[in-house]
């Protein structure tokens, strides 16, 4: 996503309520900062947040951490949160290093159109290689869930093929989410542009 | 498929060298028929056998048997074999007995454009379902294969959910064939048709 850079971001960060600060200090105390100990699903790449909003909005039994290292994005995010939500926070990190900040407190990971990274030489960078798989054991609940949405083709058949290498097992899955029932299924914002052009979504769910 | 029933299909089958009356007695001793140890390939509903004939012919040293319950869709595919090939035979059985035919001798199964049976009632006969994957470990060897192509997308899912859950893990995959190699990709009838409709093909490689 090519986003315009906002010069005052890391003021707007600073001041919202949103975002945490100093992330390192809540690992496996995250329930704590909630203050409950409903399940925790974590978004890596939540860009502007729409997934992030919605879901936390209509699940208020269920805590939402959205991660995005672009923190001009981050500000649009910011923008949708008019009203008080308990249940959301964000941090503005890269996605290396949630095995520095989660230990086994993931009920489940969102990979929402994450960048398909299609050189080869690239392959690392995609949020389905071995580098992130292993990390998302670290991170994730034992039978915790990974959903992985994109309109990428080729991501879509590597992720298959790494999450059946690593041990993960195919729970569900949509070649076609358009199929799917439109209030269950949350759009982000590149979902709602890739679903008007005429593009099939793709959706799975794996689990250890 | 719906065939026209050729009147005299047993009399055909039962002059044909390529059909095997007594499937029973080669019951682990599949290399003694084709008297060598070349590994063997299974296809599962051949059909008019087009691709059963083609990857007999491009591949000399691997054996091929093709099931096939319809007698009458079988004596098309007798028509395809003018010359002689050493490395095909044919079964007129019902699929639901390979497991009395074969005993971990099958280095890789075919599964092309099998019948989605899309009603949830008849889920049991999808080639694919529990029943069946029960009986592809008693014919497969180990670390066999099994390959599946289908245009059903409903079927495609469902399979691949189904792999998952009785062990099989993803070696390829692709959501649509019509980007692989000609040359390496040997088309069945329905293929043809459906590719020539815009379909997209899927395919997968599993392997346990």
């Amino acid at each position: 996503m090519r986003i315009r850079n906002v010069k005052n971001k890391y003021e707007i960060l600073k001041k919202s309520m949103y975002v945490i600060k100093d992330p390192l200090k809540y690992k496996d105390n995250w329930w704590k900062l909630f203050n409950n100990n409903n399940p925790i699903h974590l978004e890596i790449g939540c860009g502007k947040c729409g997934f992030l909003v919605e879901s936390a909005k209509r699940n208020p039994n269920i805590n939402f951490i959205g991660i995005e290292k672009n923190a001009s994005v981050i500000t649009y995010g910011l923008k949708k949160l008019k009203e008080d939500l308990s249940n959301l926070y964000i941090l503005n990190i890269d996605a290396l290093k949630i095995d520095n900040i989660f230990d086994k407190e993931i009920s489940k990971i969102y990979l929402n159109f994450s960048d398909p990274w299609p050189k080869k030489r690239h392959e690392k960078r995609r949020l389905t290689s071995e580098i992130y798989l292993k990390k998302y054991d670290k991170v994730l609940k034992n039978n915790g869930f990974i959903v992985q949405k994109t309109d990428n083709t080729n991501l879509f058949q590597y992720s298959l093929i790494n999450y059946s290498k690593f041990g993960y097992k195919i729970v569900d899955i949509s070649l076609d989410l358009s199929f799917k029932d439109e209030k269950t299924n949350i759009k982000t914002e590149y979902e709602e542009k890739f679903v008007n052009k005429g593009n099939k979504i793709y959706m799975v769910i794996v689990c250890k």
